[in-house]
């Protein structure tokens, strides 16, 4: 925003009134006339409340970049289960990629059992190397139907290319566009297309704005609705893998009231600090928490080291039962 | 870690082995031997563990670089408040600069009757500009013990170069190393040679191992005790300021037993998104938190936009009430 | 690499052996064995040399991660215009995105005057927003190719979706890959099996690794070469945009022999600086240059900020033939 | 800036004319009135020549931050050596720490002999661990100015402390303050105080606008001169360590006619890669190269992988001589 101060205004209370409001201001001056304008780091300003301030001539603002991510209801519904900024968190977890039918039906029954009602997994993996496991594709998102079909989970899982979204969307209950996609314009087009709940992972070095502005294509493209999740940014030391980055898990949900899920998976990379990240996650505002899961860790064919027991998964689900808007698992079925 | 594998052992299973530990491995072959690496961003792993696993010839490790940090007491009694990883959390809480013995005496009074117990205040202030304000020196640090002491509170202020130690020495608890000042390595020597607790801020770019070498740094040098702070390091998004590393506060704390408080306040930089933080920072396990509070954000010297009011700082200090490791107040006293 | 020391040897005198060969390494310690660990980030090493070090046991390798990404050949001759880490620098200039017939052909005509050998010009815009002009596609591409033709002048342009791969690879003579898709496996594959030489640009937070690695993706999946673009990483300070990293380019044209061409336009975003980094990029070792060029800048359609004129392509142009390892034109169509 | 458009006036005519100087904008609407911010990352602009824009009606500027820095000669001159934007490049060159009386004056003679007219040595050394070498302290500074005088050299070294400032500036033509101190306000003040040129090293971490605040602060409290030194900014890829940041050496010197030592040494830590970086940084605009030179690299105290050989800055030398701006070597002491 950029205030403008009328020419015989004291505009010294002008800048405490602002400041006062938790804005970070910047002056500028011109022929006697002085201009405020208004980092975007600074606390939600209402534009009303600022033309009130006495010596306020005039409020501009930008076009509103992203209408349609900003008129969103503030929660879906997913074969019953509710996610949004204004509900009890729920947790999605699976197996980085689906290994064999077996593996997720075993995985399936014991994760439902703990009170998981998403089950993820991947059908076509994207690894770095060309030279890695790739993924069971077709058949693996046949398995992954069935499993969660067994105990009513709705099924999370990504769409690496174009060629495959259909295919990806007659199984799945919500389709993921992974970080590595996130800026992948002609994707998110294709798989907005099918009119599907989409949730989208933000790019490894995206800005909020730029995250943001892929949930708009998203939308204006045909999508029924879009989650966010946050997966960790790049940063520059190794020693925790990604940053987690919770100040913006805290501004989407506690500002813009939009429902945002956190995978402390991808973010940490080391099981040993998942549990305390999902429980910071919730405490931030987080929608639900995304969670690897696997029953023998060290067999896994992709990402052994961050995947949790289901026993592991358990006590995840358990913290989000003790978060303070939850009151009961049927609730959310309410 | 390096981990050599006898020449007739089956690889494979050591790696499953490693992996199924959390670990993430990186593998080296030579003339029919094998090795393998273990990333810093590893589960914590044991070497007796490691040398358990059945075909492993040896784990070499890396001398301990920081063995006074890690031989630290869990946590410290500042004037009978308790500060660790293993005690419930505290609050420190003040004004960004101490403007005048008015200011510092009304805030006090209230901050300890909503249960504040360690009073922050800068006397000295590093600004970006130079022409920004710089302090009130000397005239600060007294009000600032006096107002502390009139509420039986603890004080922790910065000290910002070697010729003011012992001035803050005289009156501070707690010495505090700022972020701008976490590789000053004369003023580290030169702080810690009082042979008090030292705050020690991260840098805003420091990695962990940086950071914990400071620790070292000042141990080595004669300090009775390093408390770590984290406050968001820099990140490449400027709508939320900087980037609160909550990754490296479950590391610390959760991995290390190290006391870590964490400033949401100079993480995120603006007011709306502060409780949020601070909730999420108690759950990844912060052993308390550093919060600016203000009375008149509007008029603040430094810093207004960011600054709590006391009666939000109230709300903060409940939430450390209502957390896990927390029995009663006076159970810190004990 | 590890570096495995015999048990009787004198490790300090290895030590010294490898600092000397600009080796950053660790020392790690087992039951009277020493080993070192090599840093990533050291001087270029040979297997061979550390082993004739006196007292090395053995030399302890990762498996190449790419194979063929080290086996391409130094150059390749896109219609008799030669592309190298050995050849002289090449400049491939045009609009940020075609906005007409009229447009393309005169700024063809210019460019090829001023020296210029390959064209560039999107027909399908990516841009952050999905408000804003997404490029003329089909059109645009019969444009761009009659443009080039007139003037004798190669192709390069962007493939966006796996959807207009085939048309794309009709008119262009080598097929851009942008930085929001280098981690688009599923357009990877699709380009690369087109069998045609593919110009990579860097992901804007990929690392040296990351990005080789999606060159290899190419190379496995058809691609008849990779050239690699370095076009600015994400850095925090937004007063120069993004951050050119000249050290990857140094990396690459003089270590690993591969060719790499440096895009200052959108690195630095500002014209004023363009030559200047243009200059440093040639400096580093980079193969040839990529410009934006339009006639009208205030009129562009898209990042007009970041256009050079026509006339300050030739100066551009110029530096090129300046460089150390010209000849002269026609040496380069020989 | 905040452009102000008449209310009556073509605001898509201003906006082209903006971006038509390379400008990047945002567009701001009140109540019919119009305003265009500036982002910080366009390419410089007269206040004048926007005045000058039809529709235009005002052009409203911040409060220079910086009026010392931007005030400054474009030159100093050292002994009789010229540095500046606008002078032939100057190389200093020595050991990272002085390790003996023989050590400096051997590389003296030799650096000198190869056309180095300034040497520089660590006589305090600033290190990650404490547990590493910390140099000779006052002893390294006499040898390091009787080695110069030997040689008719200049001599640079660094002030790790306010203690130890006067001793250094007894021996130091130019007085150096570190990375890890650019943001130690109280070292600067106490350097600055000396009233002596100073060589300020950039912020691992600092955005340009901190280190020109940094220089300001030097040039308030008393230092005659500022020369800027960029040393490579923290990166998220370790495989180059730092990242040089050319573009904000092109910005210094081309934009702001600022003199800026380039240090590819700390920047790339590899020896290999240090002379094509270092050419690269003279083509980017630098006034000169710092370079650490070793005669056994193997055995250096501190930073040995790092280290050239004098044959190796004989190269760099003549790198400068073959620098456009350069005439001949006399000149520089004209």
């Amino acid at each position: 925003m950029i205030v403008a101060v009328k020419p015989d205004a004291d505009t010294r209370s002008v800048e405490r009134a602002l400041i006062g409001r938790g804005l970070w201001i910047d002056r500028f001056e011109a022929e006697g006339r002085t201009f405020f304008s208004i980092a975007p780091h600074s606390s939600a300003a209402d534009r009303e409340a600022l033309l009130a301030i006495p010596g306020v001539e005039s409020v501009a603002i930008k076009k509103e970049p992203h209408p349609r991510v900003r008129a969103q209801a503030p929660s879906i519904s997913i074969r019953g289960t509710k996610i949004g900024a204004d509900c009890p968190p729920v947790v999605i977890a699976g197996p980085c990629s689906v290994e064999s039918e077996l593996q997720i039906f075993a995985l399936a029954e014991r994760l439902s059992a703990h009170g998981v009602e998403l089950l993820r997994g991947g059908a076509f993996k994207p690894r770095t190397s060309p030279y890695a496991f790739q993924g069971h594709g077709a058949a693996a998102l046949r398995w992954l139907r069935s499993a969660a079909d067994a105990h009513r989970m709705s099924v999370v899982t990504e769409v690496m290319g174009a060629e495959e979204a259909e295919l990806v969307a007659e199984v799945a209950d919500v389709l993921q566009i992974g970080s590595r996609n996130m800026h992948n314009y002609a994707l998110l087009k294709r798989v907005a297309a099918l009119g599907r709940p989409i949730l989208l992972k933000r790019g490894m070095a995206a800005t909020i704005d730029e995250w943001l502005a892929a949930g708009e294509y998203c939308l204006l493209h045909g999508a029924e609705y879009v989650i966010f999740c946050e997966r960790g940014v790049r940063g520059f030391d190794p020693s925790t893998r990604n940053l987690l980055d919770l100040g913006a898990v805290a501004l989407l949900s506690g500002v813009l009231g939009l429902p945002v899920i956190v995978d402390p998976s991808h973010a940490v990379g080391r099981r040993d600090l998942i549990p305390r990240l999902a429980a910071a996650a919730l405490s931030a505002g987080a929608a639900g928490l995304m969670i690897e899961a696997h029953d023998d860790p060290g067999s896994a064919l992709s990402d052994g080291p961050q995947a949790l027991s289901t026993e592991e998964v358990r006590t995840i689900v358990a913290m989000t039962f003790g978060s303070a808007v939850l009151t009961d698992k049927e609730h959310r079925h309410g």
